[in-house]
């Protein structure tokens, strides 16, 4: 585990020394290593300690006595395992408290912060820094989502991992994170909260400067059996929860994935002003599943006038439809699609945004001419100019109106310009459904305020 | 349109000769044309016609004369636009009447059989060929959905966009593929079905063959509004069609995500015997969330018995938990994991199929020795022969068993493990919730008997 965790650190170019300790070791992946904290030149700004259990308390009394304000102990067998553990615990609390030690855990993976390159986890995280900040009862949830974050191309501020929560907690996380000037949306995993008067407070000031989700997985029987064996959480009844996180002004997701796909476009995208989603679509079947869900989950889709609708027919085919969903059908007018269209519709007044399905690259064609060997040429190299102005025009759509645009497609970054869409900050969600969810999430932000 | 679905045709690869039809070219990306049908040397199998709507029927009425027996009919502007579209879809109606040809569409992407390389969209399938069987009142979930199934590692068997169903319906569908041999599951885009009380009777024969997974989108206002000017379909009250599909044993899934997740387990994995799921991981959050997630939609994560428990711990670390969620943490005997422990829960009689997040393969330690640049060696290919036996041997249990097991992951097919199983069958969900979800589908699968 300590291996892989300074493995990471190194790999993500952190800039600051490294002072590895290990008792008999010389060097540690290449780096000098120092037998015990006092031999190290200067007093670390963190120290990250992956030790046994027992030995855990005495060696963060060394490095409180070394000048060490600031630990993350990575080791478990404390509070979570029950018996003996509460009292190793207590004592490590203890040391913590007497050195005014800023500690993270015990039982926790770490934190980062990929605006400096430092990550204390053992996952590599292969991205530019982004907008979402995640604050995690679960070590896995800080660090194992970068194999999902970087599929999806939705990018990190920060991670921290809380584990046990013994001197920082949630509550303090969030109030850090409420000022934090890279952190766009904050995403909260929760097991159970100790404190609720704080947690509360700090929620609430926090959820005023920044857009909050959680996931809470306490509220049944099994998810709460698993939180206090996990971290020693106490988790609390299902509608209390909702009740409190409500009041506080924090979104409630279902899911780890519902919860980064709606922390990506309030990270990303400005917020509706009201709940009319335009659907554009060049696929009916997108069309209709996305119509559907947003009356589901209590967006309108409204029926757009007579008079907006004529102006839109002027682009569309005959097969075409201008209702809402807009339907361009199987229509190769690109500057319809991502300028004309979508600028009708904004300029309009009568939706709050825009979810699209329809954005295609040129993954297609290229697959194709590899798979015909020759037999087809579909000129792409000419056409990527073009096409890619009219995507990067398109991207800029949604911050020169003020409303939002997210896209949905069934490709991913293996795409030019869904690539290029995720890295200038128009999220591409995988299905239709979710596209929606994520716009209800937006307008929701919108009505907490934050 | 034509083109790309010509290219595909060609690219999949299929066996069989291909007659590109013409008013002026020679050939067609280097197959000779023909002006005319009649100047084809045999009649064949399958006509595909991409043509404008007002001489589709008199075309049409040619192949028959030709010999033609089956179309597709990927035209639009009949019924789904209304006014004069309803008389030329009568027209057309009557054209392959009168011939005896088993038309699909007009308004429908095409068909494809991935087991013969046929594949009439305008989409490469770049897979093996699968159990899942997609019948679609959409074209875009016929085909469009390729990139998602290529992501996630989902096989296909066929897709059908049947289109304005003018001929060929849903409900004939179901009549053939209940009983077509390579097809395990199937799954249904519903916008509205005219025929109900045909519907019903081709669903219950064919869901007592096989599971069929429904997702109906025109149970809200603005989803019938969209699937009117779709396919023209007619949709339906949504409680109305909740109560007839689970009366014909058909699932309801809420996104086309879902609708290939569930799909995706009902393919490859045997259904569980009940509704004791056991949540096996190396990750507290993960395992967490599960738990929930299955208590939330009706799964029992029953507490394992005392002597199941001990024999457990037997190869569990210390911080390990038993009750279930059986987390074993930072463990790294592969084959306590992959292993030992599932055969104990399997062999135990306690739960009646697995759900397992922590698998990883030699991703990690690649990445990480790649960005370290030779300072560190895990010896990565010595580890993976033995490594990659026990993912084998793991994949197999559940056949041997007669039990499902489904993975969760945050990362994909990059990894060699995660790709493996997906190749040989075990689907492997991107987020811990999915993979419950899809097991609860298998389990209510087993409840209607299919």
């Amino acid at each position: 585990m300590g291996t892989g965790q300074l493995a990471t650190l190194i790999s993500q170019g952190f800039a600051g020394p490294i002072y590895p300790i290990h008792p008999t070791e010389k060097t540690v992946i290449g780096l000098e290593a120092y037998a015990r904290i006092e031999d190290v030149r200067e007093a670390p700004d963190l120290v990250v300690m992956v030790l046994p259990t027992g030995i855990v308390g005495g060696l963060l009394a060394d490095c409180g006595k070394a000048g060490v304000r600031a630990a993350v102990v990575t080791s478990g067998g404390f509070r979570e395992v029950g018996g003996e553990g509460f009292a190793l615990e207590r004592e490590l609390t203890a040391v913590a408290r007497e050195h005014d030690i800023a500690m993270i855990g015990p039982n926790c993976i770490g934190v980062s912060n990929f605006n400096c390159g430092l990550n204390t986890t053992y996952f590599p995280y292969e991205q530019e820094a982004g907008g979402i900040t995640v604050i995690s009862q679960s070590g896995t949830y800080s660090c194992h989502i970068y194999g999902h974050t970087k599929r999806m191309g939705q990018r990190l501020s920060h991670t921290v991992s809380v584990g046990n929560s013994a001197i920082v907690d949630l509550a303090e996380c969030l109030e850090y994170f409420a000022d934090e000037p890279t952190t766009e949306a904050i995403a909260l995993y929760i097991e159970g909260i100790a404190d609720g008067r704080r947690f509360i407070e700090a929620a609430k000031r926090a959820s005023a400067n920044k857009p909050i989700v959680s996931l809470y997985v306490g509220g049944t029987g099994a998810g709460a059996r698993a939180g206090m064996s996990h971290t020693g959480a106490l988790a609390g009844d299902d509608t209390i929860y909702d009740g409190m996180l409500r009041q506080c002004g924090i979104q409630r997701a279902t899911s780890i994935e519902e919860l980064l796909d709606w922390c990506w476009a309030l990270s990303t995208q400005p917020k509706p002003p009201g709940k009319r989603l335009c659907i554009l679509t060049n696929a009916g079947g997108p069309g209709a599943s996305m119509a559907d869900t947003a009356n589901r989950i209590g967006l309108e889709v409204p029926i757009l006038s007579e008079g907006l609708q004529a102006k839109l027919r002027e682009h569309l085919p005959h097969t075409g439809a201008s209702i809402n969903p807009v339907d361009i059908t199987f229509l190769l007018d690109y500057k319809a699609l991502y300028d004309t269209i979508p600028r009708l519709l904004m300029e309009s007044g009568e939706v709050d945004g825009i979810v699209m399905y329809g954005v295609f690259g040129t993954l297609l064609f290229r697959t194709l001419q590899a798979a015909l060997k020759g037999r087809i040429d579909y000129g792409i190299e000419a056409l990527v100019p073009m096409y890619m102005g009219l995507i990067e025009g398109f991207s800029k759509l949604s911050a020169e109106y003020g409303k939002p645009i997210l896209v949905s497609s069934f490709w991913g970054r293996d795409d030019d310009a869904l690539a290029y869409l995720t890295d200038v900050g128009v999220p591409v969600y995988p299905s239709p459904e979710r596209a929606v969810k994520a716009f209800a999430a937006l307008y929701r932000a919108q009505s907490f305020g934050s």
